[in-house]
């Protein structure tokens, strides 16, 4: 019951990493959005490897099919199953995985929780599982486009410790920069020396990690549930749920309980027309709902578990075991880590409207 | 819907600030466990305020009553449902906010949301909810320990940039440690200098936050459900469901997307029974299932927004307004949050197990 | 979490028959309502045994406690918790059946399910848990009176083998009409006739079923969902929840299985104003989505289990005992099962309100 | 989110009845189950159109693709994806339907609910729908089948009055006898004159109705959840949310309510190893419980909406019309409504087994 997410906007991803491929099962979307298919493979090609340096040389077309839910265009209100197919699965390369758990991924955490695993390349637990919520992110966020004109934009903020100044630019990043480098981050001198950083970590056999920021716009105040559903509860629930995913925090986050109450605080003012915040320390959340204000969240990511470098592991029988990995992998996913945050961020925020529209 | 918690061991809690009382009815608790009514009063004690000056003022007894799911002192596998009088509601005490919203509180979203509120000390938003978590958490606690010896620790980590050290004293925290200051910081050089932070932003008005810790031992490796309902994923949603929590991180979080892989993979070794890992960098849970390691991790609370220093906001009809507090209120909360965050932690991790018993 | 009913309208009972009360947490209901609580509890009489000779001599008060989710007379959109307390318990009259299994009761299934059961009255599976449903369905009975102008009416249409006419009367039924005989019965002959067979039964310790119908107006076209939340596949769930219910059908159900799709079929016809159907043997419902038409459909109840007669059944040890009731019990519950259809009916309408607010 | 069917064994449909395909993902299924996928196919052999001149001459082959949750021929514990293609779709048949609402079908609620929908021979309110269904149930019966002996069998017992004699012969029904004949009653004589009577109403343009029964042997005491997910519920639900059904009922049912306690209660008894009952009007289901003794139970199905012969009507803009289907149909569902019945029993079975193993 795991691989489904949301209440209302709900959906369901399948697949393994050298199945026969990866989908969706989108249910709960309203009728009558004119869905635009184009932008839909668009997200999806912004998340497949193979097309930079920095990532995985996986070659997959990733080409989306559609199975259901629309007619003559438009959205029926019923399901809509999304699939693509694996194309470039190797099965082989990872035979010499069979019987050894790889440090700091799933394998031995699967094989105690199931009995078996599918050592094919991670299995169900490989990244490439986000196929599935990429595309269906990306029916959530033409959902909030076309009924809300919210949008939505993540983007690299630091690698290992170069840093793109947070707080100062946060506002203006928009898409065309964060996809203007090939390590989505859109401060270009900080992408470039990113860019080094990562090559020169692949060079060495080794990987690194980072944090993503996000941002959406155009949010109405009054989104998210009390107690339990909190907005910000949801978007934590959704980042960690990202493979590689360790940490989240919204607004001023982990930074701001340096702060006094004093400074912290957004004091609120009125611009003639809606309430507002003088400051944003609160990232667009009050007790759980939105204030109106700007969502401001990051999550953090871990640096790729899969490196060349030689690594001390057991196999299953508990012998001690030498790795050295040689799947194609990413040396730092961060950069294809911001359209799965923003497909998921669409998710959480397609739920939450749903969700509104039954409460007045 | 947003005030149940859990798939199988399920919560809803109910009630406002300064109504009749406060509750939770927990679904799903399994039959034949001789529940300690004791403990869940002492769990409730160590949340209650007026304990010490670090505290609200509050005077609330918070005597929990049982009304069903037992019998002969043994849970039925029925509902059981815990009430708490609310016994010092002063309601008129918030007459003058009637009209008023609180900087980063609720105040505003609520009535963006709902079109009225409870402005009666928070209503709904109000922090008193979680005394329905912690009588609830405290079942999902003796679940865990009488089923599988599972102990929840938490504590305070750092108030402001007053920090214990992290790393080299997690495993070693217990709750006799955490308890034997009223800060709730096992690091009693640090917890003196917290409580004169404290004591000193309470005399300016001011509000302070932090960082509260909390570990798990005795998991068995298996816990957690891939992709959506990773272990991760829900204790982040738990976390950031708790009120002032802005940000969670577990192992080495935050912290860790400095590191490369090769220092921050976990290595596996066999230790004669168990694949056991050298180091935790992965916080007890690999791709979202535990691994048998403790389970760590890390809660941001940011400064109480209520504070007696004069600040600006706005009243209903958008008039500009200087507001001082003059309610009972914590300057800071997260000695009472250590509880809570067990509670959290507790039901997540009974879920967890439950879910597990219907995999294999 | 068996103990929860429905998805955005949600209601959760607790509350075991000889413990120390029984209520409801009712989450989800709209901001704004204006809650008539003298309703609520006209409609918990209308349930509690001891008004008439028909029905158990239990004497409760029944009297309803909001305990949260109201302010200033208004729903909050927090949760709304509703209290009873069982005065009339008598548990030492249960004393007998500790260790007996009574027929066709849940005494065995609960001890199979459970390895434990709360023996006094019935415990968990008592229809006291009933009170709870009946306040939560008044909660949503107002809220589809206010917003939809939704009625929903239930009566007794058979007892045994006395009937009062269906298809004539079914549409002129109102509840005047049904509360007007003890027996609920709005055919006054066939309420004598009933009346004088459950003296029948009672004086020969002997007990009836029947058939209990409901009628629901003013529902627009467009409710319930398709495939496996169908309008009519959630009222066949919540009916079936109701203790002693065995059946269901909607519309010309069972009797029109016998009929050719010729003159089953309800052919369309324009009013001028809306699509309405001449016919009605789809009972308001077609393909799980209500068409404008009045909803139709029947519950059938088994003879109550307790009777005075002696019975053979075992004790936990395999013996075989002699078994005759000495506890108070109906000798017929359609009567009190009239508000429970009805209470149950306006829960599942209220939910599906609620999901089509999220649809269009 | 109406697409989703269970709580732990879960099932998720898609598909639109003339677009590319129907499918359907299971989440839940335990792992390390060796999935006999001959058996997936024999099942949708079983519902598939065009094998009978009872049934619609729609050709389709019906091959079902498992697209994920298995490796090495076994379950993995991840969503198992199974798809379906449309092989003999014809849209073009449909284009005289286009502005037409059929009858008792859902052309008029699906426009009412969505204001637009499918009119291709039903789009998604199409029976096609349940391909996925049998695809999914044939999955949970061989999860029961394997882990808990559990068999289940249905029939057809009755065709407009046609009836093959239920409470003689439902113990011994068996799947070969049911499918000795095209019409599936496993009463020879009765069958016979079902199929005459079937060919007749074809003839006539017309369509019949009747009543499918089941039954499944195997379940230990403990099964289904107290008070709203009772078994008897889950069953009703599941039942009714199968296209063309209007009625459930379980045991003795609607008959039962014509008799008395006394002759209805079902005497316990000890068998020297289990606790027994000497009659079964409990249809093996006690307070929503499963008692160990056969689950016995009815689904009355409405005869086809689908007729050649003329019926009024009007179209989307209220004009009256007269239409005589053309479309492929059959002129009675029960005989392919028989391996439907079948996988929503297991799949309620199988969700109950899941659910009892985080019981105890």
């Amino acid at each position: 019951m795991s691989s489904t997410f949301g209440r209302l906007f709900r959906m369901t991803t399948w697949g393994e990493s050298h199945g026969v491929g990866v989908g969706v099962v989108v249910d709960g979307c309203p009728p009558g959005i004119a869905l635009d298919l184009d932008a839909i493979q668009a997200e999806l090609d912004r998340r497949r490897p193979g097309r930079s340096k920095l990532a995985s040389a996986r070659q997959e077309a990733d080409r989306v099919t559609v199975l259901s839910g629309l007619h003559e265009g438009r959205t029926l209100g019923s399901p809509i199953a999304l699939s693509v197919a694996n194309t470039d699965a190797r099965p082989g390369a990872y035979e010499h995985l069979r019987d050894l758990y790889r440090p700091s991924h799933g394998d031995y955490t699967y094989e105690a929780k199931y009995g078996l695993r599918d050592w094919r390349g991670g299995g169900r637990a490989s990244a490439r599982e986000t196929v599935g919520r990429v595309a269906g992110g990306a029916i959530a966020r033409q959902l909030l486009a076309e009924r809300c004109g919210v949008e939505i934009v993540a983007w690299v903020e630091r690698i290992a410790d170069i840093e793109t100044a947070r707080h100062a630019d946060s506002a203006r990043v928009d898409r065309a920069g964060v996809d203007s480098t090939p390590v989505r981050c859109p401060d270009p001198a900080a992408a470039t020396r990113m860019i080094e950083r990562i090559e020169t970590a692949r060079a060495e056999g080794d990987s690194l990690g980072g944090i993503v920021a996000a941002r959406a716009d155009g949010l109405p105040a009054g989104w998210g549930d009390p107690v339990f559903d909190k907005l910000d509860a949801l978007l934590a629930h959704a980042m960690l749920s990202i493979p590689a995913c360790k940490g989240f925090d919204l607004g001023s986050g982990f930074d701001g309980t340096r702060m006094t109450g004093a400074s912290h605080n957004d004091p609120f003012y009125f611009d003639g027309t809606n309430v507002r915040t003088r400051t944003n320390c609160s990232g667009g959340v009050q007790a759980g709902i939105s204030n109106g204000e700007p969502l401001l969240f990051r999550a953090a990511f871990k640096p790729t578990p899969t490196i060349r470098k030689g690594q001390d592991t057991v196999d299953r029988q508990g012998n001690s075991v030498k790795l050295s990995a040689r799947g194609r992998h990413d040396p730092c996913v961060l950069p294809r880590a911001v359209p799965i945050v923003e497909a998921m961020t669409a998710l959480v925020l397609a739920d939450s409207y749903l969700r509104q529209l039954a409460v007045r």
